[in-house]
C-alpha cells in the first residue's frame, strides 16, 4: 500500500494523499492512535463510511463460551474477547441539508498524515456537497501518551465559496453495529451489543455514558466535553441517551469563516470499581485535560515523543522507504506498549480486534526486546502485568498436573483462552519466553528492585514448571516431550530444540536469582536441593541433532519426516493452514515460522558458526513464512551467517508487513510483533547485537555490525542501565558513543571495547568471511528481492 | 449387577427377579431387543418410570452443527447423531382410577427374562394399586429377527381378587422428552424434538404416524395394529395426533378374567423415498406381520436363533456365570448385526444413544470376526455397507490431500463426524482394519463373488491411502508419520507399530487381489507399477523396536517417554481422560487400551514368541484399560504367552463389562465390541485360534488350545467355507469335528491335521512351556482375580 502513489515516502510521517475506500480497513489500522491504554482506529471523523469501527480500552473484554463438539479435561470453557467500546471519535457534519459523506458529492482533496514526532493524526479534506456547497474540513486527532485516559480531536470546518448552514454533531456512541466477521480463525469472535447501559447524562457541551459489560462485569465510562470557537450565533446543545451522547453545534458560516471544535474524551474502566466511581474517574480525567488545554496536550505529546526518539531513533541512509517504515514501526510499538501499565500488550496492540485482542508469547519475545532497550519502563510494566497473573498461572499448572506456573498461550486478563490445545496449552515455551524477557530486562537495566521481587517470582515458578514438565530418561538426558514450539505447522513433538534451549536458560537463570535473592526464594520454598535439580536438568538437557544431515532437528524425529510437496502447492494455497489439515502439516517437514532459527537468535551460544550456517540453509528450504513473526528472525540469522542481501530482503518484508498488507489482514489490526521485528532486524541483524554473558557472569552487549550493499549508514540507540548508547555503522566501520553516564564495556566483532561519552569509539568492520551460496526457499516463497526495487 | 441376588445365574437367559429402580438405566440396555434394523431399549411397557427411553432405527439420525471455538481446515462441520424415534412400546394401564406405575401401590413381584433361544423378553408383574386392587400383568416383547421391520408385544392383564375396570392405552409416541445428558464426552448429544410431523391416521385398532427428521430430511413411519382378546363388552378405539397414535381398550375384568392384547408395530424409514412411500412400506410390513400372527412370529424367531446357536454356541464347563455371560454376549452381538443389511453396526448396537450412535473401527476389528465365523452373511452385509460409503471416503481422502479412500473415524451414514482430529481423523488405522476384515471374511468363507468386487475395491482404495500417507525415508524405510493408533492415550505419533503392521497387511493384500482380479483392478486404474509400489512399501515398512529394553515401541519414541505416575493416581481418577489433559496423557507412557498388544493378536506372524512375552509384560505394566476394548485383547495375548490365570481374569472382565457395568456407562448402551470380545477371548484366547497363511498362500485356521485351571471344558463352533467346525477342549486334549462338508485342514499346536465329518480328531494338548512371572498392571488396575470368586 505504501508503494501506492497515494503514499509518498517521507522520513517522519505516514502520509496518504488521496482516500482509497477499497483500502479503508487497512488505513484504519495503519493510522490508528493508541497509548497502550486507549486505542482508536482511524475511522473517519464523520463515522461513515467505515470498514471496521474500533475503539478499545486495554483490558476491557467480554467473556464468550468456548464450544467444543468433543470436550476434554482442562479445556477452557470461557474465552475473553476484546470489544469495541464507546466510540468517542464521531463528529458528523451537516452541510445545509446534506450529511458530509465522502461517498457522495465531490471529494476535491483528501489527505491524512500520521506524524511520528508529534503523535498527531492530521486530516484535511475539501468537499463539494451534491448540492454544490464546498467546505474544507480539517481535523487533528490524538490519543495522549501523557494523560493516558484522554483522547482529543481538534476539528475545523470552513465555508469556501458560499455561505453554509452547518450542523456539527459530536458524539460518543455505544454498541455500534459491526460488520460480520470473515471465516478466518485469526479474526475475532463477533459480539453484538456487549455494552449494557448503566448511566447517561449531558449538560453544557458535555455528555457521558456509563455501561457495564454483560458477562465480564466490567464498568466502562466515556465522557466528552468541547471548546467551540465560531462566529456569533453559534449555538451548542448537549443531550444523552442510553447508547448515545451528543453535542450539537449549529452555525451559519460565511465564505472564509470557520467553526473550530476541540473535543476531549475521557475514558475510565474497571473490573472492580462501581459505576459512580468509574464515572467520576473518567470525569476527573476529562477535567484535567480541559484544564491542560489542547495546545498544552499537543506540547506534552511532542515532548514525550521527543524523549523517545532522542534515544530510540533509527537512521538509515540509502533507503528512504525503509527509513520511513522503521520509524513507523517504532512509533506503533511505542503506541502499543507505552502506557499499558498493568495490562497486557496484545498482538495487535489496540489497533484492531484480530486474535480476539489476546496477548501471546510474541509480546515477551518480539515486543519487549524493543521496549527494554528504548522504553524500559514500559517493558517493566509489561512484565509486572505478567506477574499479576501469576495466581492464575499457578492454578492452571495445577489443573494440568504440573508444578510452578503455566502462563496462558492467549489471554486478555490472565486465564487461558486457547481452545485448540495442540497449538495452545502445549506451547509451553511461552513460560521460558517470559523468563528470558525478565533476564533481558534486568541485564539491560540493572533493575535489582525488579529482579529481586517480580524477577525471582517469575523465574522460580517457570523453572518449576520445566522441572515437572521434563524428565530424565534412561540415558540420563533431560527430555521435554509432547510440546509445541514456535512453528505452528508442527505440534506436540518431543524435544523441540527451541523449547529445550529456552527451558535450559530458564532453569539456569532461576537457579542464579534464587542463589542471589535467597530470602525471596526461600519464601517461595526454594531450597538448595531444588536449585541443584534445576542445574541438573539444565545440564542434562537433550538437544536433538541429526548426524547424517549435520543439522539440528527442530524436534525429535522432524528431519525424518517427509518434506512438504512445495512444487505441488500453489501460491493461492498459502497460508497453508487455511487449505490443508493440521494433520498433514504436522507430519511433514514444513515450517510456518522460524523455530530452530529463532533458537539460534535467542540462544546464540548453543550453536557453532558452522552449525548456524548449515541449520539456517536447511530450514530456509522448509520455511513458508505463513506467520508475520518469521521474516524478522530469518533476517537476523541471514545477517549472522553473512547472507546480507537475503537479510536485506527479509528486512524489507518485515518492514512492509503492514504497510503493504503482506498478510492480507492488516485490516484486523497491526502486527505489532512484526513491527517490533523491524528494530530487531536492524539492531540484531545488521547491528549484530546480542545479549551475552562473559566468563565472569557479567552481562554485556555484543555487536557484530555489517551492512548490506546499498545501505550506506545505519544508526540506532539502545538504553543500557540508564545510558544511551548510540551506534553508527557504515560499510567499513562502526562508531559507538554514550550520550550520558559512566563508561560501558561492549564487544565489537568479539573484541571488548570501552565506550564513553567523550568521543565515539570507531572500530573497523572486518571483511565478510566466505559464505555459502544464498539459501533457497520453498517454491514461490522467496522474499522479494529488495535490491531490485530500492528507492 | 449380574452378581446381584436379583440376577440368578442361568445358562440360556438373563433373568431379573426383582426390579431395582436405581439400575433401571442399565437394565434398559441389558434387556434391549434389536435385530440390527430396529432397536428397542427395555423400557417398561407402561413407559414410566424410565431412565432413558429409547427406540432406534438403524441409520435414522439428525444432523447437528459441530462447533469449534478455533476451527481448522477439513474439520467436519456437521455431525450425525442417533435420535430416539417413534416409540412403539408403550402400553399404559389404568386400574380403576389409578395408572399402573411400579413406584406407587405395592409391587408384589416383578420378573424379567431375556431368553437367548427364543429371542423374547418376558415380564411378569403382580401389583396392588394404592386403592388395593391387585392385577397380574405379563408381557412378551420381540423385535423380529426374521421380519426385520417388525416389533411386537403380547400383553396380558388379569384381575386377581376383585373385579377391575381396565383401560389399556397402546401407543406410538414421537418426540418423547429425554433426560438431559451428563457431562461426559462419550454420551450422545441431546436433540429436542427432532421429529417433524408429516402425517397421522387411525382406524379400527390401528394408528400410524409419519414424521420427517428436520435436517437430515429422512422420513420415519411407525404404524401399529392390535389383536384383542377379552371378555364380552371389550371396546376398542383408535385415535391419532401429530405425535401420538393411541388405541384404547376398555373392559371390566372379573377376578381370574384376562385381557390379552397383541400389538404389532411396523417401521419404515428412508433418506430418499417420499412420505407416502415410506408410510406404505411400514403398513405393508405390518400387514405381513398381522398375516403371520404372533405364534408364527415367535416360531420364526426361535428357528432363526436355533440355526444360529447350532453353529455358534459356546459351552463352558466349570463356570456357569461365564457360560451365561458368553451366551448373553453372543446373543447381543447377533442382535446388533444380524439384520443391519446395508447399514452400519454402531458401537452400542441399537441399545442406547452412546457415542451418538456412531460406528467406529471396532465393528471391523472386534464385531466382524465373530460374525464372520458365526453369521457370515451379516459380516458381508457390514462390509458391503462400508463399500457403499466409498464415494464419501474417496472424497474425504481428497480433502485431506491423500490418495485412495479415508474412511471416517466415526459416522452413521459415512461422512466423518469426529470433531477432535488427533483422536479422530488421525486414527487412519481404521482403513487397514476394514481391509483386514475383508481379508478375514474372504478367507473364512471363500466368497469370491464378494472378493472380486467389494473386496477389490476396498483393498485397492485403502492400499492407495497408505501409499500416499507414508513415505520412504533416507534409509529406504517406509514410514507412516503423525498418526494415532488404537491407544487413545497417545496420538499423532510416528510409526505406530499397530498401524504400520496393519497397513503392511493392507498393502500386500491389495497387491494380492489386484493380481488375481485384474479386470476389476484395471477398472480402478491399478497397473503393475502401482502393485509393485505396494509391495515395496510393505517390504520396507518401518517397525520401531527398542534395542535397549528389548521391546517394540508402541510408536517411535514411546519407550523414551516418562512413565505415568501410577502410584500418585487414585482409582477415582480413572478413566484418566476425565481427570487429566490429553496433553499429559499423550506425552507419557500410559496406555488406554491394547495397541501394541492388539498388533500381536492380529499380526501374530510379525513377532517371535519371546518378543510377544516381553512386549506383553512391558505393556501390561502401562495399560489402564480405560476402554472396554482392551481386556479381551489382553486376554488373548495373556493366553498366548501362557499366562492362563491372567487370561481367565481378563475373560471375566470382558464378559462382565456390561452385566456388571464395569465402565459405568452401560446405561448409554451395551459395549458391543467388548461383548464380541468374549467370543474372541474364548476362541482366540483359550482356543488359540488364528487365521494364518501357510507357505503356499492357502488360508488356514490354526488352534493352540489350552484351558486355565478351573475350566474343565470349552466347546465352540466356527463356520469355515460353509462347514461348521466344532472344537472341544479339555485340560488334556482337543477334539475337532465337522458337522458338514468336505474335510478341512487346520493346525493344532503347529501340526497340520485334517478334520472330517466322520469322527472327531482328538489331539493331545502339549504341556505348557515355562512362562515368566505373572505380569503386573499399574497400581490398582489389575483385573479382579477370577479364581477367587469362581462360581
Amino acid at each position: 500500500m505504501i508503494e501506492h502513489a497515494n503514499f509518498p515516502t517521507e522520513p517522519w510521517c505516514l502520509r496518504e494523499t488521496a482516500l482509497d475506500l477499497e483500502r479503508l480497513a487497512q488505513t484504519e489500522s495503519l493510522f490508528a492512535l493508541s497509548n497502550g491504554h486507549i486505542g482508536w482506529r482511524a475511522n473517519l471523523d464523520e463515522g461513515e463510511p467505515h470498514a471496521l469501527p474500533g475503539s478499545y480500552l486495554n483490558g476491557v473484554f467480554e467473556l464468550r463460551p468456548l464450544p467444543y463438539a468433543e470436550a476434554g479435561y482442562g479445556y477452557p470453557e470461557s474465552g475473553q474477547t476484546v470489544i469495541n467500546v464507546t466510540n468517542g471519535k464521531p463528529i458528523r457534519l451537516l452541510v445545509n441539508d446534506e450529511p458530509f459523506d465522502v461517498r457522495y458529492g465531490e471529494l476535491t482533496s483528501h489527505e491524512r498524515c500520521l506524524d511520528f514526532r508529534t503523535g498527531l493524526l492530521h486530516r484535511e479534506v475539501e468537499w463539494v456537497s451534491p448540492a454544490g456547497r464546498d467546505v474544507r474540513v480539517t481535523s487533528t486527532r490524538m490519543v495522549s501518551l501523557v494523560q493516558r485516559s484522554i483522547a482529543a480531536i481538534r476539528y475545523e470546518v470552513e465555508a469556501l465559496s458560499s455561505p453554509i448552514r452547518i450542523v456539527v454533531q459530536s458524539e460518543i456512541i455505544a454498541n455500534e453495529p459491526l460488520p460480520a466477521p470473515r471465516g478466518d480463525p485469526r479474526v475475532a469472535a463477533a459480539l453484538e451489543c456487549p455494552l449494557v447501559h448503566a448511566e447517561h447524562a449531558a449538560h453544557g457541551a458535555r455528555a457521558g455514558l456509563v455501561h457495564t459489560v454483560a458477562d465480564s462485569a466490567q464498568v466502562v465510562a466515556a465522557v466528552m466535553d468541547h471548546l467551540v470557537q465560531g462566529p456569533a450565533g453559534t449555538s451548542i446543545e448537549a443531550e444523552s441517551f442510553p447508547d448515545l451522547g451528543r453535542t450539537t453545534i449549529t452555525v451559519t458560516l460565511e465564505p472564509g469563516q470557520r467553526l473550530q471544535l476541540t473535543k476531549m474524551v475521557g475514558y475510565g474502566w474497571s473490573g472492580s470499581r462501581s459505576v459512580p466511581a468509574v464515572w467520576d474517574q473518567a470525569d476527573a480525567a476529562l477535567a484535567g485535560a480541559m484544564h491542560t488545554g489542547w495546545d498544552q496536550l499537543c506540547a506534552e505529546q511532542a515532548q514525550f515523543l521527543d524523549d523517545f526518539w532522542q534515544c530510540a531513533d533509527v537512521e538509515l541512509d540509502g533507503d528512504t522507504r525503509i527509513q520511513q517504515a522503521a520509524r513507523f514501526a517504532l512509533f506503533q510499538v511505542l503506541q502499543a506498549g507505552a502506557r499499558a501499565e498493568g495490562r497486557a500488550i496484545p498482538a495487535k496492540g489496540l489497533t484492531g480486534p484480530g486474535y480476539d485482542g489476546h496477548t501471546f508469547w510474541d509480546t515477551e519475545t518480539y515486543v519487549l526486546p524493543v521496549l527494554t532497550y528504548t522504553a524500559p519502563n514500559a517493558a517493566a510494566h509489561a512484565l509486572r502485568w505478567r506477574h499479576t497473573t501469576l495466581p492464575m498461572a499457578l492454578k492452571r499448572a495445577q489443573q494440568l498436573g504440573l508444578a510452578g506456573a503455566a502462563f496462558p498461550w492467549r489471554t486478555i486478563r490472565g486465564e487461558e483462552c486457547s481452545a485448540y490445545w495442540p497449538a495452545g496449552a502445549a506451547a509451553f515455551h511461552i513460560n521460558a519466553d517470559i523468563a528470558a524477557a525478565v533476564v533481558r530486562y534486568v541485564r539491560a537495566t540493572g533493575d535489582e528492585a525488579f529482579e529481586g521481587t517480580v524477577g525471582v517470582d517469575l523465574l522460580v515458578h517457570t523453572a518449576r514448571l520445566w522441572r515437572s514438565l521434563g524428565h530424565h530418561d534412561g540415558r540420563g538426558s533431560f527430555r521435554i516431550d509432547g510440546v509445541t514450539g514456535p512453528d505452528e505447522y508442527s505440534a506436540v513433538a518431543d524435544n523441540n530444540v527451541y523449547t529445550n534451549l529456552m527451558a535450559q536458560h530458564n532453569l539456569t537463570s532461576a537457579a542464579d536469582v534464587a542463589g542471589r535473592y535467597r530470602e525471596r526464594a526461600g519464601q517461595l520454598g526454594v531450597d538448595p536441593e531444588e536449585i541443584a535439580s534445576w542445574h541438573d536438568a539444565a545440564a542434562a538437557m537433550y538437544i536433538p541433532y541429526d548426524d547424517v544431515l549435520g543439522v539440528h532437528s527442530q524436534a525429535e524425529g522432524f528431519t525424518g519426516h517427509q518434506t512438504w510437496n512445495f512444487a505441488a502447492t500453489t501460491q493461492a494455497q498459502y497460508p497453508l493452514l487455511l487449505h490443508f489439515p493440521y494433520f498433514d502439516l504436522y507430519r511433514k517437514q514444513v515450517v510456518k515460522q522460524a523455530d530452530l532459527v529463532l533458537a539460534m537468535q535467542l540462544r546464540p551460544d548453543a550453536f557453532s558458526p558452522a552449525q548456524k550456517a548449515r541449520n539456517f540453509a536447511y530450514y530456509e528450504a522448509l520455511t513458508v513464512r505463513d506467520s508475520s513473526l518469521s521474516a524478522c528472525v530469518q533476517m537476523v540469522l541471514a545477517a549472522e551467517v553473512g547472507q546480507l542481501e537475503l537479510a536485506d530482503d527479509y528486512l524489507t518484508e518485515t518492514a512492509l508487513m503492514d504497510l503493504d498488507d503482506l498478510e492480507h489482514n492488516t485490516s484486523d489490526g497491526l502486527h505489532v510483533a512484526a513491527l517490533a521485528g523491524v528494530w530487531t532486524a536492524l539492531t540484531a541483524g545488521f547491528g549484530g547485537m546480542r545479549e551475552t554473558c562473559i566468563s565472569d557472569g557479567t552481562a554485556m552487549l555484543r555487536f557484530a555490525p555489517r551492512l548490506p550493499p546499498g545501505l550506506s549508514r545505519l544508526a540506532f540507540g539502545v538504553l543500557v542501565a540508564g545510558r544511551t548508547l548510540r551506534v553508527e555503522i557504515t560499510a567499513t566501520a562502526a562508531s559507538y558513543v554514550l550520550r550520558n553516564g559512566k563508561p560501558l564495556e561492549i564487544l565489537h566483532h568479539g573484541a571488548q571495547i570501552s565506550v564513553t561519552t567523550a568521543e565515539p569509539m570507531v572500530c573497523p568492520i572486518p571483511e565478510l568471511p566466505m559464505t555459502g551460496p544464498r539459501p533457497s526457499q520453498p517454491a514461490g516463497r522467496a522474499p522479494r528481492r529488495h535490491s531490485e526495487d530500492r528507492t
